[in-house]
């Protein structure tokens, strides 16, 4: 039997439609950085996919990358960001948003969210016994949607979030690395305008969704960062062959393709939770996205261990782990079923 | 008659063969980061390439990014890097190195190269009369090699650099967006494995010669920067499907093929200079590699610049204008034809 | 009454000793940045104090300037440092450190100390399970002696943490701020020439103890920074009038004038304490140092704050709060006695 | 004869009236972090001075220190200062702007002194032909009044480049390390209240003007940058006992004796300058400020150094040398009578 992958969502190449594209134009001459007629095709159709028709749509290579670019550009050098602890800003980036010079204030997150209601507190708190010249100002919210462990956050709790944002003169960022995942999610109760009304700032990845690599950053009030382009560039987040991304968004977002792989992998995610729920496994947290989190008992895994990749998550107690298993775009039935038969 | 396009090097796609390669291990399910076969292939070529079985070598997405990135990594904070005038990192980079808090210190440059006696004048300069508590301390130089005008450093000349960097504790990096480009120029005297022994870090452009994207860093010596890949990851430069730049990389470093497209460049290049002087042109400046800088009469310039895409250089006097014409990997034969057709 | 200040250890000037020799000197023409005659007596003379005779000794004008500068200076960009979550870094310096591009990983305080077992879990933890791409390399561990609430630091803990340092090759920092109020306070076991063995580099506080302000930095083995003055200078660090710096810690090196004023405060916080205790007030945390953490009935505390400056720190519960009181260099007995007369 | 110090402004302590004040309320309990009634005096004075009634005004500690958090405070991190290749930021302040992420681009200067024609040129070529997202976008001109080598920009030189940073929407700095020597100097014909107007932000220097140190910050529209205590504390430059600033500068803006003291280093230098033109001296540039540079013949320094500390300035020819010669606040006509008659 061949072994089996699900370790990530970021393991295949792009959908075919891209390579297929790309062979087909890869002796055309286009122009660098961004300015030739796919990045501007994919923007338009990125606007009018998120109806936000005034945005300001801009292509980056990787997550890190552009959580950085968007946070350095976003505060001043003595404004912090607020992130729940499990955020991947806090956690998986080696302190690139410190080297950029900002702090990440974390707080505890639920179910891998930030509640309104820790914002709301800490921003009480911070108003009423911080003194501001002694502690970094918190300028910003981010927010994983869906969330480093599959969690989904819902229109009310986004909302709520805005309105804290609102109050304390907050920016709103929505890393969207897997925003596909949760649009196609069966309950999701967000749509893409909804989204772009409610973030001040979001990106929409497609490393994770059917392209090579890509993120396309949605900015709601461009204004605000007139020169938005010069610290990707500064950050050495501006491809040189920008139209590389053009295409890839370009090809993502005709005809709704974009959403249509992402339900694959939810799809696919859905039926491998039902099989093993049917088996009598439990879960170390409740997922409606591309990654589960299932709990086996230690024998098992290492036997797993010897046909499919997975992440380690935790030890769940002295006889059993938890191990996430990720869906991806191109993930098969046939795939899940042999998942499915080893266990 | 089509437009022609001789503004850049980073106009089309990849080599046939690379493309060739990412359709079929499209599906693959490869490990992420960097830690996959074709990367380690890829790196394993890179050294017998350049005959450095101990570097360490790495892969990186663009120029200002590995620029940004390796220069962070070597040098402490209060620490500067030495270039010409006209390097990249002092002209073209939108003060990436300096917004990783180090200053450029520019010297004036010969040709758009920085002469070791340039660099020497300044370090006894320096060791004399500067106050080190005052100034920021050099510590690295920096040079391109094809430089930003297409000349080229000789053998000798990087070896007085060598030793001006032995004398006052100068690491030495060797930028080489366009490295391919200088050896297969009809001047160079410098093999591969020279530039290895000579640099303390250099890096292999693969965006301009036959990528897609992609830079090889190779570091002499591994053990200085033992957690290399961290500053990678923190400057937001770690791309999650590395295998993406090993695939490319070991398709460019298979057969020679780098060196052999490479070679194309400067051919068509050679053809473009021949013909220019065959028809009585002048040059702004001498080049060996892929950069010609011809100086054309402003009455022929606005109907040139009708089929002719290329870059404005510099207005030389009151008539005449330098402009940049660039071939590249792709570039054939008959495009030079009628290109020179024009003129 | 007059109103009486337990806020703060640096409400008042300096010893009059430091004013009279300021005084003294103020027409004397001294030459700048710290090369004086003054500055090298008094790094003599903690030299000396200290028992480390190859020691570096530098001057600063406050704390924060002091951390920033020395973990800046220490750490390279992808390195971090690791403090107690009460840690003067961590919690009021305005995200300097991170400022600096350097994220400040936080372990649970033990009664505001960092504990060796602590340090000790997390770097297994991150050897065993973290991927050092991914997340920034622990480099430094921080401390403060004694601890933002007071408490110390034992021999045995300071030997504890320097073997975990050695093990997992992270320097040892030791925030002296209040330096002198640790070595003079009755539990105290540390001596001197411990600490300048055991810390990789740590400060004297003078800001808090006797100086209008300066904080000396002591450095182990000043070879590994070579030019720490010029991160001094360019984080805004370095006293036009570095004098200022070396007659003030000279004065305090003087016939141990600096452990002698020190020993008043802690003497006076010893009255302070066990007056309330006498009264059968409880504390928030047991302090054999200059700060007391007592706990008062909320009914007396209004009464309490028309009198008394003092520090808000916790509400303990619906009817109780708990304050800090701090004595100082100068805080003489009568006042100790009008506070103890209020409660 | 007593060796006479002529190499700076900054070599003795503190006007007398500063020292008296400063032990006279030795032992007075004063609130910290510059929250008290003597730096909300001096702010008062300052701003009646000026007469800027709503300007902010901020104290810090040194030169350095103040221009670093002043242009990383009001820049965006992909934006740019311009200053003259002779501006202290540019050459003696250790990279400290480059350290906190932004570029000095420099241009040729006048006498020391940056020219509205240059920052013109600069900025219309800039909008013509740099692309934005390749180079950093300039914000601020930085300028010292008076300049490095002591010469004075006049009211229609600032006003020329008050037009141009309306024109350019740049930020204009002026950095007044020595401000009260450019008041007190016989060809000055700029007002405190022109300097207010014109500049965004300025700074009073007190370290080389009668304080022991102490650098005032003025800032025109203080709502743009709101929190600009928190960046004087991120960057370490907020003094705990930040009264002893308040103090100095209530004590230098009463009854004028900022300007007083001022004058008697300008009346000192121009009997310097007068007396070295009676001898038949020539000098290397003209200043009316407290800084004369006075062109010596090599046969005569050596003598003359064994009596007086200068500072080199520059060989002129290959038998004479430029030196820096240095009155003060606190200079005797004594003193300048005895340096004369050494010549």
């Amino acid at each position: 039997m061949k072994q089996l992958h699900f370790d990530s969502d970021y393991m295949e190449g792009a959908h075919p439609e891209i390579i297929k594209k790309l062979a087909k134009i890869n002796f055309d001459k286009i122009v660098g950085y961004g300015t030739d007629e796919y990045c501007k095709s994919a923007a338009r159709k990125i606007r009018e996919a998120f109806e936000c028709p005034n945005a300001g749509v801009h292509f980056l290579v990787g997550g890190t990358q552009t959580n950085k670019v968007v946070i350095a550009s976003f505060l001043r050098p003595y404004e912090a960001v607020i992130a729940a602890d499990t955020g991947h800003i806090a956690t998986h980036e080696s302190g690139a948003i410190e080297n950029s010079g900002h702090k990440v204030i974390t707080l505890p997150n639920d179910n891998a969210k930030l509640k309104a209601s820790a914002v709301l507190e800490y921003m009480k708190d911070f108003e009423e016994h911080c003194n501001p010249t002694h502690t970094t100002i918190p300028a910003m919210v981010y927010i994983s949607q869906p969330t480093e462990t599959g969690t989904l956050y819902s229109l009310e709790e986004l909302k709520a979030l805005r309105a804290v944002c609102d109050a304390y003169d907050l920016k709103f960022f929505v890393d969207g690395a897997r925003l596909g995942y949760a649009f196609a999610a069966p309950t999701n109760d967000i749509m893409m305008k909804d989204l772009a009304e409610l973030a001040d700032v979001f990106y929409i990845g497609g490393t994770k969704i059917g392209a090579l690599f890509g993120e396309a950053v949605v900015i709601k009030d461009p204004e605000k960062i007139r020169y938005f382009r010069t610290p990707i560039k500064q950050n050495g987040a501006l491809l040189a062959k920008g139209w590389l991304l053009g295409v890839q968004f370009d090809v993502l977002f005709t005809d709704q393709l974009y959403l249509n792989i992402s339900k694959n992998a939810i799809d696919r995610a859905m039926e491998l939770k039902q099989g093993l729920l049917n088996k009598g496994y439990t879960f170390y947290c409740e997922s409606f996205t591309n990654q589960q989190f299932v709990i086996l008992p230690d024998e098992k895994l290492n036997d797993f261990n010897q046909h499919v990749t997975s992440t380690f998550w935790e030890k769940v107690d002295d006889t059993h782990t938890a191990i996430r298993l990720v869906t991806s775009w191109a993930t098969t039935s046939d795939e899940i079923e042999q998942l499915l038969s080893l266990l």
